[in-house]
Order: C-alpha cells, then structure tokens, then sequence
C-alpha cells in the first residue's frame, strides 16, 4: 500500500497530498477498527438491498458478500493490516475487499456514504453492548435479591447522615440496591429503543439519487424502523449521549454501593467482610487487605461522568450536518461501554460472596438510640401529639447520651421521668425485632415485608427478555 | 416568632442553639418555598390516608385540610411570612397550620418524614413541570412542522463541515430540527413515568410503625404506584438528573439550531431574516441588530449541563440513606426546568416568524460545485464504479476551481475532458431542482418527501396527549 | 418610565419594541444590579480619564462623579428602582443619572460600550471577592494550625482505603488539610494577576476614536495595566473560568475534609465532637444530631463543578468578538463566589471548636496491626530485604487474624515463629508512641516533626498581605 | 513468570489468589508503562540518597543503578515483558531489576511505599510535559505574531454577535488569538511550580522511619522542594486538576480560534485558504475540501473538559490518605498531555501557512454600515451629546438598508436629512482606513497599534526559558 491510496476516496480535486502529522492526527482507524465487525454486517445488508433494488447483480453482490466475509475472518485471525493511510475502519475494509474482488469492490459504496455508514455502524455495535449490559446488570440484580431472601432477617443499623437512624434489614438494605439498578435497566429499555433505527440511506446529508429500499435494510439489520430525516441522521448523536447519561447513573449507584461497602469493610464497621480475591494487598503495610474492587468503581464513576461530559461538549453548537468534529463520539462511547459492562461484571461476580458479620451489625444497631422514633410512635398511640412526643423522647436521648444508657437499658421509673404515659409495654418497641417488625407495609423493612418485596423482584428479573 | 422556634422540629436532644450563620447556611426555604403548592397537596392527601386508616379523625382530618388551604391561600396572596428559622417550606407551613388550627396540626406530620415529605414534593412539582415543558416543545414542533410544509420546495445549500455539499430544501433542514425535538419528547415522556412514583410512606428511611395505606395516597396524588424500598425512596434523586440529562440534550439541539441562526442572520450568510422583536441593538454601534435570542439560548446550554454535572456530583459516593448533602438537588433542577421552559418557548414564539431570504439561499446553492454528487451519480448510471466516478468529478471540480466555473456552466466538452461517457442528458442532473428531486426515498430531501414527512410529524403531534 | 425607554440606548433602526416576554428573558439586570458598586466605581475613573484628555469638561466630570454618588447611595438605601426594561445594571444606573444631572450624563457613554464596561466592572467585582476570600481561607488556616500544634502528640490511625495503615498523629492530619488549602491559596493569588487588568478602552471590539489614556484609567482602578488586545478584552471570560477552577479545587479540598469529619462523627468512629450549633436534628428521630455542616459543604461541591463546566461549555467554540451567550457568566460566578465564601467562612467558624475524642481515637490506632510496618523495618535493620521483611510480617499479621491478637499482644516466642531475627526490643517498635516518633524526617508524622511543620504554616500565614 | 508472582509484593496475609478478571479490572500496568522512564529515574535518586545515608552500600547502589539502566534499555528496545499479574509500572521494573541483580534488587523498595512512587513519578512525567507542551505553545503564537505583523494593514471586519460591527485588521485579530494563548503559558507556568514538589519520602502515608534525606532527593530530580506532609502527599492530585484545567482553556481557546478558521473557510465567508494538506476531502461529494484539523480540534475540546470533570469527580468526598480510586487519575491526564500537544502542534504547522484573501475581507468590511459608530463618534466631535449622536446615526442605517446604501454610498444631502452638523469632512471618517487608523492606543485596532503589540508580544515570546 502506498502513499497514493492515502486519499483515494477523495483525492481526485486535492493538488498536494495530506502532511504526514494531519494525516495520523485525523485518522480514525485506531480505534473505529473495533467496529469492523458491525462495518461488515451493515455493508453485507447494503449488498443484498442494493441487489433488491436492481443496482447490483446476484453475482455482484454475492461476489462482495464472500469477499467481505473473508475480510472478516483475516481481522479475527490477526492476520489483516490496519492502514491509517487509510483513515478509517471503513476505507480499511473496503480496500481490502476490492484488492479481494476487484472493480466490484468498489461498487459497494453506491448510494451511502461514510456519514451514514458510521452512524449505521455505531448503532448496531452499541445496540449489540446495551445487550451485554443489560445481561450483566441483570446478573448483578440475581445476586442481590438471592442475598436480600437470605438475609431478610438480619438486623443492621439504618442511616442517616451517616448518624444511627432506626434498625432495618440488611435485606432491605441490599432491595434499596436492587431498586436503583431497576430503573437503570428500565432507562437502559428506553435508550435502547431509540438506538435501534436504521439511518443508512442518508448518504452524505441529503438522501440518494439511487432507489435505495431503506425499509428492507432495516429489517434485514433488525432496525425498528429507518429514521425520518437524513440531514439529521448522519449528525445526530444523541443514542450515544443518551447511553452515557444511563451509564453515569448506573456508576452513581455503584459509586453509592462502593462507598457504603468501603466503609463496611473497615474496622470501625466491620459489617461485611470481602472474599480476599477481590482484594488486593500493600507493598509495604503487610497487614493491609484493601477492598480495591469497590474503590476502583467508585473511582472509575468520574470517567463516565467525564464521557457524558465530553459528548455534550462536542455536540454543543454544531451546525448540521456532519462535522468532522463527530468523530470525536467514539473513543468515549466506547471507554464507556467498557467501564459499565467490567464494573458490573465485577459487582456480579463479587455480591454473592458478601459475608455479613451479623453480630457486628446487631451490635451497632443497638447502639445509637435507634429506637428513639418508636418510643415517640408508642407515645403518640398513647394520644400524644407526634411533635410533644418528639421532644419527650428527645429529652429522654439528651438523659442517655449523658448516662451513657441506650434507651432500652433504661428502667421504667428513668423513662417515666418524661412522660407518665409510658407504661411497661414500652421495653416491647424498644426491642430491634419490634422495631423492624413494626414496619410493615410496601416498602417498608419488616422482614415479611422484605421477602415479598424480594419476591416481586425476582418475578421482575424473570420477567426479563433472556 | 422566636428564635427558640429554630429546632422547634428537632431541639429535644440540643444543648445549645444553631449559629446564626449556620442556621441560614443550612436553611432552604428560600428556594424551597417555590414548592408550597405541591408540599399542601401532598399533606393533604396524606392527611386524607391517616383519616382513612383511622390515625385521625375525620373532624381531625378536616381541620388540617381548612387550615393548609387557608395557608395556601395566604402564601397565594403574597401574606405569607416566611421564616428562615423554621428551615424549610415544610416546617414553615407546618408551623403555620398548628398557629391556625392548634394542636391537630401536629398531628399531621404521624407516619411520615421531612426525608420522604420532600421527596414527594419533588416529583410532584417535576410532573407538573414536564407536562408544561412537553406543552412548549409541542408548540415549537407545530410552528416547525408548519414552516416546513411552507418551504418544502424552497431550495439552500445542504453543508457538511460548513462546506457546501448538496443542495437541500429548507423545508428538509426545518424538519431534521423536529426530529431532535421528536426524540427529546419521547425522552421526556419515559421520564416523567419514573418520575411519578409516590416516595411518601419511606418516612425517615425505614417506613413506619403507623398502618399507612401508600397504594391509596398513590392514587390520591395521581402517582402509578408508590414506590418499592424505604431506603432508595428518601435517598434517590435518579429523577432530578434523568430529567436535568433530558434537558440537557434540549439545550444542545437548540443550541445547533441557534448556532444556524446566527450564521443564518449574518451579513454573510443571509439565509433567514429574524424579527426586530426578537434582537436587541448595540449601545455603541447603531447598526447592528444582534439575534440575542438564538445566542442567548447556547449560552444557556452550559448553564444546563453544569447542573447535570452538579447532580452526578452531589450524588456519587453518597452512602445511604438520606444526608444532608441532597438538599443541593433544588437550585439546579428549578434552574433546569426554568431555563428550558423558557428557552423552548422564545423558540416556539420566534419560530413561525422566521423569514426565509429565498433568493439568497438559492443563489448560494448554485456555489460550491453543489451537484458534484449528482455527477458521479449520473457516470455510475453510466456503468462506470463508485469510486472511479468519483475520481473523474474530483478533476471535473478541480478544474472548475481554476477556471472559476460551476459544473453547470461548463460546456459539453469541457466536460468530456474528463469522460466521455458524459453526454448532454448531463445538465439536468446538474440542476438544483433535478439534485433534490432525485433524493426521493424516506429520509430524503426530495420536496414530495418533505412534505410526507411533514405530514407524519403533524399526525404525531396530534397524537399527543393536550 | 415608560416602555419606549426600553431600547433608548440602541432602537434608532429598529421597527418594532422588543417582544415583552423577550425582554425579559434577555435582561440582565436581576442579576448584574450585584455589581453596582463597581460599575459606579468604573464609570468615576472612566470619566476623570476623559477629563484628563479633554473630552469632557472639568464641570462635567464633577456633574458625573457627584450624580453618580448619588445615585449609589440611593442603590445602598435600597430606594432605587431597578428596570428590566432597562436591560442590566449598566444602562439603569446611566439613565438614572441622565435623570439627575441631565444631557452631561449622556457623555459619560463616551469612549467606551457596555462590551468593556461590563468586562471592566467583572473584573472589579471578582478582584475584591478574591480578598474576601483570601481572608476566610486564611482564617481557616490559622484555626488549623493552632489546633495542629495542639494535638501535636494526639494519637490516631492513620488509613489508607479506609484500612488501618499506620499509627499518625491528630496534628499532622491537620496539617494535610492545610497542605491542600496552602495550595489553594497560592492558585488564588496567581489567579488575582491575571484578573486585574483593565478592560476599559476596548470599546465595542476595536478601540475607540476618543483619545483616551488607558494608563491612567487603570492606574485610578488599581489595575496592574491595561489589557494588550481590544478584540481579546470584550469577549475574554478566562479569569471566571480560572477563578471557578480554583474554587473547584477549594470545594473539592472542602469535600474531603467534610468526608473525614462524618465518619469521624460516626457512632462507628467517635473521633470527633462537632458543638451543636453546627449540627442539626430530625424532625422525626429525636435522638439524631446531623452533621449538617460538612454534609451541605460536601453536596455544594457539585454546584461549583458545575458553574465550572458551564463557564468552559459558554466558551467553547465562540467567535470573536462579543456575543450575547457571555452575558451567562455573570450567574455561575456568583454563585461560585457566595458558595466559596460562605463555606469556607462555616469552616473556619467550625474547626477551632472541634473536639478530638483522643481516648477513642488511641484506641483505634492499636487496632488493626497499624504498627505492622514498624516490624517491617525492624527486620530490615536486622538485615533482611525489605521485599522478605514483608512476606514475613504478612505472616505474622495472618496468624494475628486468626488467634484475635494484635502485633503488640503476641508473646515474643509467638513472633519468633515467622523470623528468629525477632528479639525482644521488638516491643519497641510495636508502641503507637515509638512508631510515630520514628517517621522524624520533614512531612513525617512524628510529633517534633507536626510541630515544625505547624511554625514554618504560621510563618507563611503571618507572611500574607493582611 | 508464574501466577504465584501476582501478589508476590503483598501477598502474605491472604488465603486465596487474587481473581483473574479481578486482576485485570485493577491493574495499571497497560496504562502505567508510559512513565518508565520516570519510574526508573526516581528509583536511581532513591537508591543515591539511601547509599549517601548509609541505608544501601555504595555497591548496592551501584548494582540498583546498573540492574535500572538496563531495564529502561530493554524497554526501549521493545524487549520487554509487561506482566499484568505483577499489576503496575513499579512492580514490573522492580521485579525484572531483582531478576537481573539478585536480592539487592529487593532492597530498592526500602523507605518508600508505592504510594509516594507514582506520585513522583507523575510529577517527573507531568513536568517534563509541561516543557513539551509550552515549547509548542511558544511556536504556535511566534507563527500569529509573525503573520500579525504581516497582517498589520489588512483590512476585515469585525464582528460582535456575528453581526458586522466596526473595520478591524486580520494581524489585530491574530493578536487577539495570541493574547489568549498568552495567558494560557502564564498559567502553565503558574502550574509547573506546584507540580514541582518531591513527594518522595511519605512512604504509605506517614513517613519512614529510615534516615532519609529528602532534600538531597529532591536536588537529584530537580524539584523545588520536597513536600510538606505526607499524608497530603500521597492523596494529593491537585496537580493533576490543575494541569487539566490549564489544558481546558488551552481547547476553549482552540475551539474558539477554529470555529472562526471554519468559518473563514466556508464558501460565504471566504476569508482564508487553508493549505489542501490540512484539509481532507469526502467520499462521496467530489468537490470538497474540509477543514479537518479545526473541525477536529474544535471537536476535542470536550474531552479535555471530561478530564478534568472526571478528574473533579474522582476527589471529591476522598478521606485521607491513599485510595484505589486514584489509580484512575492516569488515563484522563495522559490524554489531556496527547491531546493538547498534538492539538498546538497542528495548529503550530497550520497557522504560518494561512492564506488571507483580502479582497474578499475587505469587500466585507464595507458592507454592514461598519463604519456607523465613526459617524458618531464624528457627530460627538461636533458637540452632540453620545446617546444622542448614536439616535441619529441608527435613522441613517434604517435609511441605509430601506435603500440598500452603506453609509459611504449616500450623498451629503441624505446624510443631512439625519443632523444639519454633518459636513463634508464626514466621508473621511466613513473610509475603512480611517476607521481602523483612529482607534490609535494601546489594545486598539489601528495598525501602528498593531505593530507596536506584535513587537511586545514578540520580546516577550525572546525572553522565555528555550
């Protein structure tokens, strides 16, 4: 390859040839070469419809069908040379096939351009990802609410601003984790479908001369549809926008769940011990075993934020149609796919192996006065106003953080200091279990409560395309 | 009103009063009590539910709902005082219920939290919001969709890379803006469902002991269904960014459209002629006519994406369940949905009277060897490869740089220097109209698909829900 | 004022008033009235300068000065009536002095547009801010250094991912608080030079035709010099966007800090009190006492990120000269300005008052085997390869794990089973005292060490311009 | 290289390997091996200042230095085996140094941890960058200067809202564009300074109990000093944001420098040619010539702005000291390196090759009544007061663009119509040169001004470090 080939797609009104830095810095083929499997199958649905429509013959079309499948089978095999005089995936490939077929080769590239062939592209390899997402997600999902069922009963600490609330379940716990990856697969659903429409056909920017079957294409790439308008077909970017917004939100949660399980993992709560195999060491604190796989998701959130960052900054103000600008969408996008699918593959690979250290947990959880709003619920059943019953029971706290007595170690004779409504039916809410138990409706944290709703997840998970 | 009042909510356990400088650092209500609305409709269909589960009485019930309607109506009528001691919108309105109507008014605050109270609020203002936001965007597609069927033959220079590329109809150009706009609706609409989901119920963050019926507060308040967990319904704010995410992707297509309207309204370009009403002047130059609000709108795009980076901020890492941290979700959102109200309506307002400086725009696509494509084309048709047409034009066209001539005004024969397939059926090709026409499949610019296209978006508008 | 005032400034070639609702959307002057002071302060200087050249007379220049006094006094005893149809800050107070002094204030415009004046008063505005600012971060300076040399000596562990690591001393984690801000501090500084350069004289873009003396103009400002370039001055926003990335830093450094101080308020911690007046409570768990301080200066982190991420997407691509997208920087940095100040003046209130509670935190250290690097050495010292000493100690701590015993509880033939380099003045190096006095070289933690540290902090502060 | 050697530097407290995929989603050493060099350099000054202590022999030293040099050799060569099981940069030279040198090999790591390792040697990278980095900055605004000066007299409009506003001259502008950069070296520099701090010697977190000597290290790699605290030392990523903040205004101003170029470009503009080897051409329409290396730079703009968004996020709400998560600051800064320097590279080659087309400026220039503010500023001369002036002068451009006549193009008598002061000498003040001629001060567009500011930019450009 010489070069000559550098510009052969477009050099015929050009009288130098591209400087050597320029043609490294704006070349594409580094990167969009991860396509090269999604590039084939579009220009395979390209072939046949061209065919259809009386553009190529059989023969022609059957000709790049088979010269393409061996391009394929040369990439997979590491056997094919990638040429950045070539700029891109795209030119890549089809220089390739027409060293392979010859002059047919060249006749692919009737009625689309290298605008719509990379939107085309990029929406089946992202379609493809939201796929293994989704599958990873849906693991993660099994992992958690197999977990919640098993520890339903298991009585922790709840918090608020990170101060000792009111006892839950370390199931409820883990359901709270459960719900937020919920709505992420839902988003991902929505986003999904508005990925899967067909913007091959747009050409360059304003549709083709040739009479193309856009509707067949479609069908034959399991596109819903093809999209409506081609000037905005080959400049929008919004599916991989879109993508990198579901995808902060699934990083916020696990930055949400690294965090709280960096801090379980520490010795002031050891609440949860993680398998040592997802963990790593120090070269110099030999006693150190340092819960890296939680750090390092809650790290990486700030990369995908920086993506979807990054894709809006690039679309801010572009006037249509493409700009070269665009080519700028990839490495994000894909950076991103990335990080979710292996931060979720491993959150799913690690959730079932939780350890709960359920005396600690207990411990903490009767520490902290976290029954306090249910002696001011038993008051207020008693026929105090909730708000007197507040400022009794807090009274009550300000006594116990100075004698150092958590409420249930109190006798009846120091609680009745504040009100003499309280009667010896009182030590029965003061207990955990009373305390979780009492919280029984939808969404609450009463252990039943947190197996139906454990059982409704798991209809849902079920419910799931496979 | 005395500073004692401060913690009223909250004191029982203090020992000294919060610093005054604290207190109005902490407090919200000054950007909270835009919110009183929905804060009164969510406690009275709360106090609704504890009359039905027999927590209150009916008279009880009543009572609170007099009392918040009178509270309403003073807040309506600018009579309210609003007081930075009392913290936040609820504990203002709470207060003045129980000046008007007694010691019931602390009643009504039995089974629930501030923690779940604001959630709700929040997402019932947001539902109120997108309907109005879906409202605005409808009406800027009718004045697009509109002005499209107008000049679904008007003919302009179709760019990429801001060079000319193929002729288009402006009509084509109108409508490639509404399919963005078709997008963010259907965006909008998948958020509003996960919007509405009733948090109330979750109370501080584990449920409560009273025997609360959700599934009928939920349908008091119009919600599909209360919320799943406790703990993720006082901690999620997944709705405030999914929305600020939506609405960033409206700012960014309206930041494209105003970019073209500021090339378009340049003395340069001359495309379009903006209304007086819709620009200011200069205080130093009394020629100019600026288009402020196209430049206005993209300058308030950043505005937008900052917010949706301040969300994904305040919510990464954040341990469950409710901290203080989240009170920071208000400004941005409010800012959001004022910012893309506002700018989605001078766009609907300003749209229909767009005027199209024809002529200008015709003459321009005759420049810039516009027809090149159509040229290749037409050797293609001929039986001559893709990408060997394509090198014959590029000389064509290098010659026609040279010689100062469009390939229209070249003869036959300078034309057969380059091939002589080339015969004098040649020129109609060459024309605007016979380019245009030509791209006539969906998605193509060809004025009878224009005006098809045209005719789905209307008929999707006017599927819309009013 | 009637609405034809609306554009008196710029309307001679305009037929029709601005639509009202675009006023009102383009208007500036909610927001902008903040800098009154300096565009008085600009406008004195601005028309002494023109006195100095001639272009106005000695009588008028004193009409100027004295109505514009006027009308500032007016501003600050709140009886200035601020219109919207007089656009921004600039044209009300210039029509208001019209109104006092009458054709003279006409004049003042001289020479110069809103584009500059409005650079000009920005630049004032954010100079004095930068001081108001300087001055917090130096007070909250001062409070940790002074409560460094206090606890100079106090014990506590030292964590790295969250783990124990090693022992360190209360004092030296002070001091890398006050490492971050010293940073921040010197950023605020460099920042401040490339703020204060006058604008002023750059006109609309080009200059202006007045003879005008920029020199002078700055000098009457305080300005180091007048800017190089006028196309550059109108339209250069760099030092909003500097300044918000400084204060990114601050609030990111403020965030981590905040984050130490929640745990360590943590029942699961305990080794801080926050005073009540920095905390607040629950309106419905009577025994909670919130960190609210840190938590809302940890959730205020994201609003600074974001106004800094809306301040470069403004930016981004913009052509020369002025455009009306810059109007939008005003609000992102004030709010940046309010939120850096108000939070770093809750810290510096705050920090003097926090309580170590020394007995927990020396009793965190000895858990863990902080000290499992200390035996490390010793074996070094021994003679053995660090990389050796390691694996044996990784074994010592192993066996800890298993039989519940810290380094410093194993009798001296337990130790000896790993390496029989391990004599008896091992116990040495096992005492938290003996390990942190070890690290006795500049930026370590032993206490002689915090001391130095904590003088040569005091010496840089008290260098500081006051 | 077996697996066993995965934790071979941590391993002794952990029961089970690490697992596979969990290996590679935590280690570096993909990303890490780029600071090799600097890697090896920090260790040859470790291993001098531990000799010159008395903790290495002077023939350990040796050893260490020899054993280091051929490793950097071997990396060079492309010889060497990066081994993911050994996870970063510092575990792979270490483990091949022991290899080649035996135990003494395992004696470097003695004193240091790699927690102040890669903060060294991030540093040492980021420093040598900087240099790099602002040589190309230098080059890129010698070649505006050069051009400016060139470009002093020629004449093209200026604009404000895209709107013609006033004549200006194409070297102002281009000084423009280097005043930006300007600032950008200043704040490079501001930056290298507070990159240029040794961490070295915080060892894990608190410092070493060896006898080190951090001055002498720091002389040996050219620090300024060694760091203050070592807790702050090796969570400190200040750097990093900084650098990254500095690169985002570095791309803002690219972006804001290539849109115009696109622009200028575009066929309505025509203002300057760019040499065909910066341009790419399409594979579909023949006649283009795309301005690729703008569009591109413009376009990654964004991803140096997600950097420093992910950068943001990565350190918000970190407790001290070290955590996983800071792993993830490599990727976004060597990025951010790549892109700027490559992004003023093809700026650097591009900018001394612009063509202007001046007749097509300056055919500009005359359109737009550019010269409406010299008529007022002429009418000011003749004692009208501005605002008043600027009324009259907005009838004549009504007038003008009713008639289709710029202000030159009418006669006296039209131009009296508007104000009886206007006399003959007027048409002089409506000339372009005379207009760009009388803004004849510092910062101002007149062409002696641009040359006297294309004479101090140059001095200056002389009197930087080469």
């Amino acid at each position: 390859m010489t070069d000559q080939s550098t510009n052969a797609s477009w050099g015929g009104r050009f009288s130098e040839p591209t400087d050597a830095f320029v043609a490294r810095y704006t070349a594409s083929v580094d990167f969009d070469q991860r396509m090269y499997r999604q590039d084939i199958q579009g220009s395979i649905a390209h072939a046949r419809m061209l065919a259809k429509v009386g553009v190529l013959t059989a023969q022609e079309r059957d000709d790049i069908i088979r010269g393409l499948e061996e391009v394929r089978i040369e990439i997979e095999r590491g056997e094919f040379q990638w040429s950045v005089a070539l700029e891109d995936v795209h030119m890549n490939i089809e220089s390739a096939l027409t060293r392979k077929i010859g002059i047919t080769g060249k006749k692919l590239h009737t009625g689309r351009s290298r605008n719509d062939q990379v939107a085309t592209d990029i929406r089946l390899y992202l379609r493809d990802e939201c796929d293994v997402i989704a599958a990873e997600l849906t693991r993660l999902q099994q992992g958690l609410v197999e977990l919640a069922e098993k520890e339903a009963d298991t009585i922790m600490p709840g918090f608020t601003h990170l101060q000792t609330a009111q006892p839950v379940t370390f199931g409820h716990h883990l359901l709270a984790w459960n719900a937020m990856l919920e709505r992420d697969y839902s988003r991902l659903v929505d986003c999904r479908k508005r990925i899967n429409q067909l913007p091959l056909g747009a050409a360059a920017l304003a549709g083709t001369t040739y009479p193309i079957d856009r509707f067949y294409t479609a069908e034959l790439l399991g596109f819903d549809a093809p999209t409506e308008n081609s000037l905005d077909s080959v400049s929008d970017r919004d599916f991989a926008i879109e993508f990198t917004s579901v995808a902060s939100l699934i990083m916020m949660h696990l930055s949400r769940f690294s965090e709280e399980l960096v801090l379980w993992a520490s010795a002031q709560f050891r609440f949860v011990d993680l398998p040592d195999r997802f963990c790593t060491g120090s070269s110099i604190m030999p006693q150190k075993k340092n819960p890296d796989v939680p750090e390092l998701v809650r790290g990486k959130t700030g990369r995908v934020y920086g993506h979807l960052m990054a894709l809006l900054t690039l679309m801010k103000s572009q006037p249509l149609a493409y700009n070269k600008d665009n080519q700028e969408d990839k490495e994000p996008l894909f950076d991103t796919v990335d990080t979710i699918r292996d931060s979720l593959r491993a959150f799913a690979d690690m959730v079932p192996h939780l350890m709960a250290r359920k005396a600690d947990m207990r411990e903490a959880a009767k520490r902290g006065f976290s029954t306090a709003t249910d002696l001011a619920d038993y008051l207020v059943r008693k026929g105090i106003a909730f708000r007197d019953a507040h400022e009794i029971v807090g009274k009550s706290v300000a006594y116990g953080v100075q004698t150092s007595k958590d409420l249930s170690e109190m006798t009846l004779a120091e609680l009745q200091q504040f009100s003499d409504q309280i009667e010896n039916d009182v030590f029965e809410v003061l207990t955990l279990e009373g305390s979780v138990a009492a919280r029984n409706h939808i969404g609450g944290t009463a252990p039943d409560q947190v197996r139906a709703a454990a059982g409704r997840a798991r209809a849902a998970l079920e419910a799931r395309p496979q």
